[in-house]
Formats: C-alpha cells, structure tokens, sequence
C-alpha cells in the first residue's frame, strides 16, 4: 500500500526506519524499491508509471540535490508524495531539505525532518493518510500515541524518583 | 473535509489561495479557523478538540516561530497536518520553515514550500490524500495535472512563434 | 521557585546544569519536569496551569522544532519563560534557536544560547529575576560574578608565569 | 523601573514600541538612555554603573555586531539584560541575533524576536520580571493576554461572517 | 548548437541573455524550449530524447526546487549540461544554486552563479565548449575578452579625468 | 588534454579522483600541476599563459576563499574552467562553493559539489566537453551511464531478494 | 599613501566614502583605481607592481565571487590589506565576505563590514595603520573618536529633552 | 609591539601560533594578555587604557558572541585592531566571524579567517602594519613570502617525480 523508495541503497537502514513503522506500528505492508533519477531516469519514470494499483502513498527519500521525490509528484498527480531529507554530506542535508521542499505551485511534496525522525514520521503521516479510509489504522494511530504519552509520564516518574533519591 | 487554519487574520489572503484551490479545482469544501498558539493555546486545544468529525485533512499556516501546525500534530494523532511556512519578518520563512519541519519523531507535520507555492500545494497535497479514498477527487487531480501540461505546450509554441517571428 | 522543564528525558544532562546552578550558586530550590508538547499537549497544558503557587520563572529547554517555550510563554502570561535551545542533530540547534527566538508579538520567550552555556546563562539569568524581590539573590549574583573575575586574574597570572618561564 | 537603551537614536522608534507598551499597557515608568558601546565605551560604563537604584531590569537594543547587551551584562551581574535584535544592513538582524544570543557561560543575555515583535516582547518580558515583586502588574498582563484572547475571537467571528456572506 | 532551456516562460527574460550573448558575441545559433519537470516530466523526457544532433551543449535554468539541470545530466550522458539558478522567491535562489550544485557522483551539472551573470556566463562557458571544436568561437571569446579589457581600461581612464577634474 | 590544478598539495587526493575518472572511465590524460594564487600569483599566471596547447580543459580545486579556478577563468578566455570546492575548516566548504559560483558576468566558472562527488563530476563534465570533437568519448560517456544504470538495476534486484528472504 | 582600487567603476560612490574619510578627515592622499581580476588580471599584476612607493596601504573592494583583495594580498606581501565586501546581488555580500574573509594562511585580508560601515571604516582602519609612522594622524584619530562621542552625548541631550516635553 | 589578547585561556592554543609567528617570522615581539569582556569589562577597560606606549598593533581573539575586538576597538582609537574568530560550539565561529566583521561604521575591527589561518595570519597583517615603519619587517615579509612560493615551486617538484613514477 506504501511504496518506500529512495535514489541509493546507502539510503536503505534510514528507511527501514519508516518500513518497520508502516509494518510493525501499523500494520501497514510496503513495497520497497531503489529509484536512482541521477543514474536512471527513464526506469524511474516506467517503474512510477507500473506501481501496483494498491499502491495509495508514496515515501521518498534523497540526499544532496535532491530531486527524486519531485519528480515523482509530477509523474503521479494522483499519488501523495511524502519527502524525507538526508542528512548527508557537508551541507548535512540542508540542501535536500531545500530541493524538496521549494517545489512550485502544482507539485507539491510533504516534506519531513531531516534524517531519522523524518523518515519514521514519513511513516506515521502515510499512516494518517490511509486511515482516512481505514478506520482500523485510525486505531492503531491512537494506540501509537497513546505509547508515546505513557512514555512521557513514565520518564516524569523516573525522573521524580531520581530526584527525590538525590535529596 | 479540509480544515483550513493559521495564526491570524493577516495570514488570510496567503491561505485563501488553498481555501480556492480546494474548492474550485478540486470540489472539496473547507472549514475556515483562526488558532492562534501564541495567543490562545487553550481555545486552539478546544477547537481542535472539537473540530466537526467531517474533516479528514488539516492545513495550518504560520510565520516566525511557527507552533501551530506542530501543536495540532499532536493534538490529532488520527489526522493527516500539512504546514505552510509564511515568507514574513527578517528572516523570511526561513525561521518558519525550520520550526516546522524539524519536528521529533512521532508528531510528523508535513511542510510545503515558503509562501504562495506552498498554499496552494497544501491544498493539492490535501485532495491527494482525500483522493485515496474518494475516486472523483482522483479524476479532479488528473485533470488540474493536464491543464497544467497544456500551459507548457502552449507557453512552448507561443515562445516557438515569437522566436520565428524575430528571425 | 524556578520550573526547570524539557521536552524528553534526553534534555536532562544539560539541565541539570540549570538546576545545579540555580541550587548550588544561588540557594534556588527547583521543580524539574518532563513536558513534550509532541508527545502530549493536553498533560503539558495541565501541568503548566497546575504549577504550585511559588514557581515564579520557568525555564524550558527544546531541540529541533522546539515549541515547549513558546506553548508555555502563552499559557502562562504571568511568568517568565527563558528558553535554552539545544545543540541537536543535523541543524546543531539553528532549528531550535530560531523556533525559539522569532515568536510574535505578545508572547515572549527570552532565548540564551545554543546549549551547555544556554542552560547555565538560564539559570543566572532566572536568579537575576528573582533578586528583584530578593536581595539575598543579589549578593550571591555579586559574589558569583567576583569569583569568575578572579578566575580571569588568576588566568592572566598562570599565563605570566608561564610565558616568564618560556624566556 | 525598567531602563530601556539602544545604541544610537536611529533606534529609538524601534525602542518606543517597547517603552510606550511598558508604560501603556502595564504602568511601569522606563529610564530611556541612549549608550553606544562602539563610540564611547567609558561613558557607558559610566552610565551602568550610576543607574538609579531603582532600575530593576535592563533592555538593550543594537544592531550588526551587537555589543551593547553583552556587555551590560558583564557590568551589572545584579540585573537581567533583555537584548531586542534590530533588523538593519545586508544581513537583517542574523548578525545582531548571534551577537546576543551566542553569549559565553556567566554572563546571559534574555534575546527577544528581530525588529518590532522583538521590541513589545522585551517589554512584556520586563513587566513579568518585575511582576514577581508586584502583584499589580501581575493582574495588568492577565489583562493583556485577554485583550489578545479576544482579538482572536474577534478575528474568528469577523471571518466567519465574511465566509458566510460569500456561500 | 546549444538548447537553452528553461522550466517556464517567465525565466524566458533571464535566458534571453544567454541566448543574446550566444548570437550576437559568438555566432553560435540556440534552440530555445520550455521543459518542465515539474509539469510535465514525461514530455520533458521525450524532448530531451529527441533533440536535434546538431545540439552539442545545454543550459538549463530553474529556481527554487530547481531539477530541470539535473533530470537532463541524467538523460544526456553525452552532453555537457550548464545549469543557472533564478534568484526567485523567499530563499533568493540559495534554494535552485543547492538544487543544482549538490548532483551526486555520476551526473555532473556545471553550475553558474544566481541570476543575470549566470545567465550571461552560461553562454560564455557554452561558448568555451564548443571551441574546443571550432576555432572561429575562440578567436571571438578572445575579442569578447578583449573588449571588456579595455572596458576597465577606458573605467580607469575616466575615472582619472574625473578625479583629476576635481582637484 | 585536462589540465588537473589545485591550491595546495592536499588538496591532491581528492582531485586523483578526478584524473582518474578521465584516465582510467575515459581514456583521456591529464596535466596535473599545483597552482597556488595565495602563495605565488605571478607563477600562476605563468604556468596558465604557457599551458602546453593540447590542454583543452581545466578542473581547478580549492577550499575557503577559492580564488583559483576564478583567476584561471580570467587568464584563459579560451578554455573552459571547471570548478571544485573542497570541504575544509568550519564552513565545510560554503566559503568555497561561494567564492567560485558567484564569480561575475564575462569570467564563467562551471562549479561542481563540494567535495567527492565534485571530484568525479568534474572529469565526467569536461569528458563530455572533450566528447564534442571525439566521438570516441561520446562512446565511453554511454558505457559509464550504462555501468551506471546497471549499478541501480542490480542493487534493486539485492534488495529484492534480501527483502523476499525476510518474509 | 592609501590605494583605493575596486572591482568596476560601480563600486565608485562606495569607495568614495573610504577616500573622503581618509581625505577630509585624517588629511591622508588617496591613489583610486579600478583593478579588474576578473576582466584583466595581468592589468592587474602589473598595476600592483608598478605602485608608486609611497603608497603604503591598500583598500580593496569587491562583490559577489569577490577575489581582488585575495589577489593583491598575495602580489604584495609587503603591504597591509583591507577588504570591503559589496552589498550586491542574491546573496547580499554574503559571498564577498566570505570570498574575502576566508583566506588560508599566509596571505591576511583584513575584512571589514559588508557595504556602507564597512567602507569607511576601512579608511579609519588605514588611518590607523599609518599613524603607527606618523603621530600627527593618531592626533585626528582621537579629534575623530572625539566628535563621535560628542555626538552620543548630544543624542542623549535631545533624547532626554524631548522625552522630558512628552510628559 | 603587538598585543595579542584573547577572552579566555582556552583560547591559549589557538593564538601561540599568532604569537609564534610574530617572534619566529617576523622578529616582533608580545605582549600576551587575557582580556574577557563576559568576566570582568572594567577591568579590560584597565588593562587597554594602560597598555604600554610601546603597543602599536592589537591582535584580539574570541569566539561565540565575540565582543572582545570590537570593545577594544572603541577604547583605543589610535590603535589598529585585529580580530581573530574562535571555531566553537554549535556555530562553528560564524557567530564569531559575524559579532566581529558586522562593526558599525566608525570603530574598525579588521578580521581575519575562522580558526588557524586566522591566527596566522593576524599575525602576518600586523606585521604587514609594523613594516610601514620599520623597513627591516619588511625585508622578513618578503622572505618569508619567498619561502611559501619555495614551498609551492618543491610541492610541484615531488607531484611531478611522484606521477611519473606511476607511469
């Protein structure tokens, strides 16, 4: 149902970040490929033009200058295109955060934080997209936060304690 | 279906481009709402709160220190929230831009480019992702993607007969 | 008196800079809390609006898109809100600096700088504050102020010493 | 109460806005004192150290490479120094923003927005400070921030009736 | 010779003075096109596929997410590709120089500076490449530089009169 | 045929990625020389006024204020220059990449990204500007994009295995 | 005594500022000449050889890629050089700055404020530089820093005055 | 004959190599002075106003919200003042570069490069100043220049043998 793709295998461990998400979170199955637009242009465009019909959202993820997830939008005006930036080279990801997210009026992509947030929060936003659909993944949504808050109330009480102990 | 949001009445004119892209493109009624973080977080946490169940998709404008689309974020871990950067102050939008885009893991904002491009790629960005479940808002979508290609193919033959004219 | 508040438990380190500095150089006592706008909004609004009576400055630490200042600044319009931004990830703490510093009118944040120094200058900066309504907190800001004086005395003897021996 | 210094009278209406929203807004008189580190350094020292004792709280302005903040910091280890970031010359105000903020352990300076918002901010910012001590003002700022409240009400139902009149 | 091209017809005024400099200094006649990848990529792909032999450089120019140079580098691993970034929008073209500079190893855009010198000194370097062909282009760069030598020649000698005029 | 030149003999690692991307993926020889406008102008100026006639490109590296590649744009009206800004000290490399783009109207500098990727994108462009007047290299520009292509084709197909193991 | 040599004539009325302080204020003779790296340079190295022997200090201004001051810095390692970054283009002298400031070692310019301040304070700076050699000029400097702070205290004087009429 | 002063002995490492220079290259010898403007201004004021009669040139170094040159630049109008920008913390010495370079027209701070070469080369400009009057610098300025171009001529020397070698 998501298709999580990226210009380099390099890219791969930061997006199995958003993979495992999607699967584990919420149960959400992905199809993962490599869709290099600087060494393959022409195979970019067939594979984007032959995604599976049950592909509803797309994530992708580039370094430097940045252009794979731009391209995409405008092969698939139907598609939501989410865009995560790496944080790579010596502008640390600056300039894709740029290529991405300066896109002109009619192309637009959804663009996250750079590097390891931005490609799990990649996976949550697809996540909200499709549970517009599916209330199922709704739920799912609301057990996600519902883990976060506990974590949140959990660490105060740590906290609390260590605190208390030093006094 | 869409909840169309930002900081302040000045923001207006900037978020009417999506308000009129949504609705005249793409069929898709909105709800107009003024939160301002900065001025009022608890009406803008009972506001959203309360939002009719009929939205699916937020959109949040704000400059500066740009809190807002970051705080319904978490306010609404079941609703997709795309933000749009104003170009406003010294800095800009770079400021704005940065303060939502670099959210933590877990309460993605989906951020779109500084200013005029990035309102009306909100409202583009929100009919894709209603499109998902919604198959007319899908043909809607080709359809704006087609006018957009014929405005190349006549700016290309325009440009083709100005050129042979000057020769 | 001071709230000392930070987005996750990761922020503690740096803080407990602030609250050894508020306890050890000026006899403040502190609250130290967890509070993650991303991860729980609702918690962090009830928290703030519950503060115990005899905090009279708060002192709030974020990275990234670091909104807990700027939500607190609102909510609490009667308090003090001083804000220390973190060195963090691939921006090294322009995001939250910025996210911090630009706030609109009517909610101010008043923002030190980018990490250990930040937490340390809030921290001083909290006891200046209350020495206004205390002068018992005057004398130790004088005496703390002495002792970094002759720091750099003892600074420029070590060197003459030195350099002495060097002929 | 609040003395209230720039660097030249080319600030001073930048500055206005700050004393005219402590006096207006909040009863609280300013010292207005023009102190330019960069064209008499002595007669600043001067100055700071022979402010009258009822000044509680400092706030300075400055732009490019700006000193004053930071160094009234170092001369008055006994009162907060809230330092407003003038927006000026080819780098708009980023130049005087990290000036200020990048500020060494020992000595803070509390940075307030670039330009006008930085300006009331500092204001409303002192008016805290010196509410700890006084119950008055603290009352005046609940009414401040319900002045804005209901600005935003206000914003909302004006937008409200004007989205109506257009269906 | 050279296509210059260009992602929509309002950079047409920008290229107009490559286009001028390429004909008018160096005789080297232009093919001129609209592509834009972020309209109609597919088109885009089959422009580029089919451009005459006859086109031995191209320059590209683009602003904000700017990937028109970078798609064509990958679809032309034949031809020498120049890039021009727009100075356009809230970023000033940092954002299309990124976009265009930070190419990944493999499909190299040769990158100009931001706005008019870009535009003039694509044509320049375009100049330059052909040369390595025909000499008849590297007798008129060499006059082309010649001319503006005695450009500051004649600046220098005026500006002694005038100086000389005022003693 | 390539000239090869750098500021200083550190800079030599990263630019052998460059002489051997033209030696070893094109066929093509390189002149490799140590040109340092910083330490000896005046033997620059001769070195590139008595550059053998078979050069008929140049790839200059430098880092901070990157003088070179722009100075030898000046001395020769008649060959191409190619930028390479290297990634060194506490801009890592933006100093670099600014002082060569940014060069004015007349003295074009092509500039590659700053570091690796900019090594190996300088030899591929001037290869394609070489290819202009030798088919031959036209032939191995092809085979480079297609070992390229291959490249992608077979980390998608690893990818799929590894993926299809997992399940 | 002092060369004030620039880019183009277009940096004439900015560098006029830097002659007419270092003539009307300190009574230092100016030579003024356009020197053109990137239009002549072996103009350039001959005009830096061939200063007349009293010239003892140099100010350089240049914009964009801004390399003139680099340049002579190297050509006379016996003469102090001052470089004034032009506000000019996209990037608003923030390319000539660090074009100029980020020289290796070796080869010191002296940088100072980007555009107006900048100009003129590079006279004063040069004015400094000579009266090391000539106490008369450190006399005009103190009559100059004089008037300055004459200037503060008159500000002060009207500021007080009319905030005393206000009332 | 040079004082070189820092904020704080930290700053000892970086600025030997300034002191170094000075006394090894150029025969000139310090007076080494810690001076922080953040600990203790009066005392700086001090120390400035009774430097020895024998100090001509003052080298300054400091890093974060570096006021340190620009403070001494208004206490001694008669001296030449060098700044030298500290690569630290999160910035990496562009909040240095900046709090020193931005100066407001009228108190000169001539700035050299982030870090080392910055430190050098102060050293290299001040005694580029002390030459103007003391001819005998002047002759150790060209050997020392002459030795750098020895040592560019020797790095082409080795480059040759090494590539030939390799053939």
């Amino acid at each position: 149902k998501v298709l999580v793709t990226m210009g380099s295998d390099s890219d791969l461990p930061l997006m199995m970040k958003a993979v495992d998400t999607l699967r584990l979170e919420f149960g959400i199955p992905c199809l993962v490929q490599i869709n290099s637009v600087h060494r393959d242009l022409r195979t970019v465009v067939r594979h984007i033009d032959n995604l599976p019909a049950s592909v509803q959202v797309i994530i992708a993820c580039a370094g430097g200058a940045a252009h794979l997830p731009g391209n995409i939008a405008d092969l698939r005006a139907d598609l939501p295109v989410i865009g995560v930036p790496r944080d790579l080279g010596a502008l640390k990801g600056v300039d894709a955060l740029l290529s991405m997210v300066q896109m002109p009026e009619g192309a637009p992509v959804a663009v996250m934080a750079i590097g390891d947030a931005g490609a799990v929060n990649a996976a949550i936003h697809a996540a909200k997209e499709l549970a517009i659909a599916e209330p199922a993944i709704k739920e799912r949504l609301q057990a996600y936060a519902e883990k976060r808050k506990q974590r949140v109330a959990k660490q105060n009480q740590t906290l609390e304690n260590k605190l208390h102990m030093q006094q």
